[in-house]
């Protein structure tokens, strides 16, 4: 699909859906409003979903998974190749979000957007738009045109997963380098200061860390990219990753379908896709803050709030998973709790 | 079992079965610490089922059910019969503990600790210690003796579950009038105003939350209660089901399970729980915050952050069984992700 046809078709959520359900939360027998947050997101998915009894059950985890040319500068305790390997151990369910994901019902649909070396593995899906992106520290990571191409990888890969009946998404991700190139675009969106924005990833020192934020500094002065223009910010100092997950969540609105996301990555994911497309907030759902310093900082900039406070930071869609199970905690309750007819104690009214 | 050799035999946290514990964590294939407070879960539950392998699994929701003679003064909006019918409701699968507690595979107990009236129904357990309390706002809602009795109640009903296999608790409570009570004992222990404390419980209005108010700083004032005493204080103002939840905390140490609070009732039982017997602290987590005014607030006497934020306040129990699934995390991911060694792409070691 076209990025630009996709933005054009993306619906506003079906006001009337959400105003039957949230008239039948109030016939449920129990104290009016006392789910909360639960009857929100219930009411919300009546919007999304185009019906008052929409339960979405079938869960995927979409795991974008690309290679970040900043690599070379040092920013990281491990080297590219862990992205291709903790990939493919997702396809033999033994990487953390398949273990997490079991908690949950879902499956886990790992997609290679750009690891920097061929995955010939018919289980991983192949949505590569190039071989790692370049080294922003030396120049853009990646065209506009590869940007553009990544989000439509996204988008695609929601369509064909619809196709098999998945109703029900969570973004996940895998590229080692992912938390530089996160903080990059973090710093530039929320025009804050790079210090405050960037964290120690997977397991940096505190010499590691002052380094990591300088090469940011360095690249956000070389490639100047524009905060007005989402993709441009992607392509400079954005990572692919980060642009397939933009698709999942801009394809997720565009097939009415809800979509969690997990923690700083894709949190910074979900902010961008919002700026591009704005009615595309209404189909995303926060699930847990991540423990990375700009973790709270990207929800709060979404004005989301997490369900799950976890202080994770270990990515894959490790935390998004939760969302699931609070999703599932909500559609059972509106959907199996008797009315106040049924449990024969009289009704809650609203006396003030 | 007698209180005071209940509380004599509580033992601290097993340091050695944590600290195995914590060195696994470190050989599992995911960055250091990046599963955050599920790590921690782990491990504390390491030092309470003493073994650095626990995984408990049996869960049940003890839902202690009691009445409350300050309901006399029109501080509800249901009438107290509604305890009774709702508790029986719990054994038919239809109250709205039994639909969330679906989702989390746990079991439902209630416990009529204090109904007003007999409960005739072999499915509810029978520990009545009164029928309902005495109203607060006249003298004392029960003797000392009361109070202690229903402790034990909820001590032995922990001992009756574990005898039948469960491992893994959680509190519910059930009786109208039971956020005056809760909010007068926490008015009383955090040395707090009622105003602040008290919230309009299931849908009073603002001139009933006004009245609400009244009277518990009336029954404050009339009884005296003793804030180094917390007994004296739920004999006083509290009410047999907090009590009952007590005795749960109590006896979840006791018997060395893992006891997740619920919303602010159960919160408020915690408190005194803890206080009573402050290693029993090490045996109880939380799950939601509840959506009553006080409900972070006693959290934060307790020193306790929320797993889950929901903004729920409908209580027997259904934040709790959240907590549940967040141990089912935290379990299948220590239980099951595999080491460094098996996922084979070398360890993250903490450099600084």
């Amino acid at each position: 699909m076209k990025l630009e046809d996709v933005i054009k078709n993306i619906k506003p959520l079906d006001q009337e859906a959400m105003e039957i359900c949230k008239k039948r939360w109030n016939t449920l027998g129990k104290p009016l409003y006392s789910l909360g947050r639960l009857e929100e997101m219930v009411t919300q998915m009546a919007g999304i979903y185009r019906h008052p009894m929409a339960r979405p059950k079938k869960k995927a985890v979409i795991v974008m998974a690309g290679d970040n040319g900043v690599v070379s500068e040092g920013v990281t305790q491990t080297g590219q190749e862990v992205t291709k390997i903790v990939t493919e151990n997702m396809t033999k369910k033994n990487a953390s979000i398949c273990i997490l994901s079991s908690v949950s019902g879902a499956d886990v649909y790992p997609v290679d957007v750009g690891i920097v070396t061929d995955v010939e593995n018919p289980k991983v899906i192949n949505k590569k738009v190039r071989y790692g992106t370049a080294n922003m520290a030396k120049g853009p990571a990646m065209t506009r045109e590869e940007a553009i191409k990544a989000i439509e990888a996204g988008i695609d890969v929601v369509g064909e997963l619809v196709e098999k009946g998945y109703d029900l998404f969570a973004t996940g991700e895998m590229g080692i380098g992912n938390t530089t190139t996160s903080s990059a675009v973090c710093a530039v969106m929320l025009e804050e200061s790079v210090e405050k924005v960037t964290g120690k990833g997977a397991g940096l020192s505190s010499e590691g860390l002052l380094h990591k934020i300088q090469v940011i500094k360095d690249s956000i002065v070389l490639n100047q990219p524009d905060k007005n223009d989402p993709i441009d910010v992607l392509a400079k100092v954005g990572g692919l990753d980060i642009a397939g997950l933009v698709g999942v969540y801009i394809g997720g609105a565009y097939y009415g379908k809800a979509v969690f996301i997990d923690g700083f990555i894709s949190s910074v994911a979900a902010l961008l896709a919002t700026k591009l497309v704005p009615v595309s907030k209404d189909y995303i759902f926060p699930s847990h803050c991540s423990n990375e310093p700009a973790g709270k900082m990207v929800l709060d900039a979404l004005d989301m709030e997490p369900y799950i406070l976890a202080n994770m930071c270990l990515g894959e869609g490790t935390g998004a998973v939760m969302g699931f199970t609070v999703c599932d905690y909500a559609m059972t309750a509106y959907h199996e709790i008797p009315s106040f007819e049924e449990t024969k104690f009289g009704t809650y009214e609203p006396l003030n």
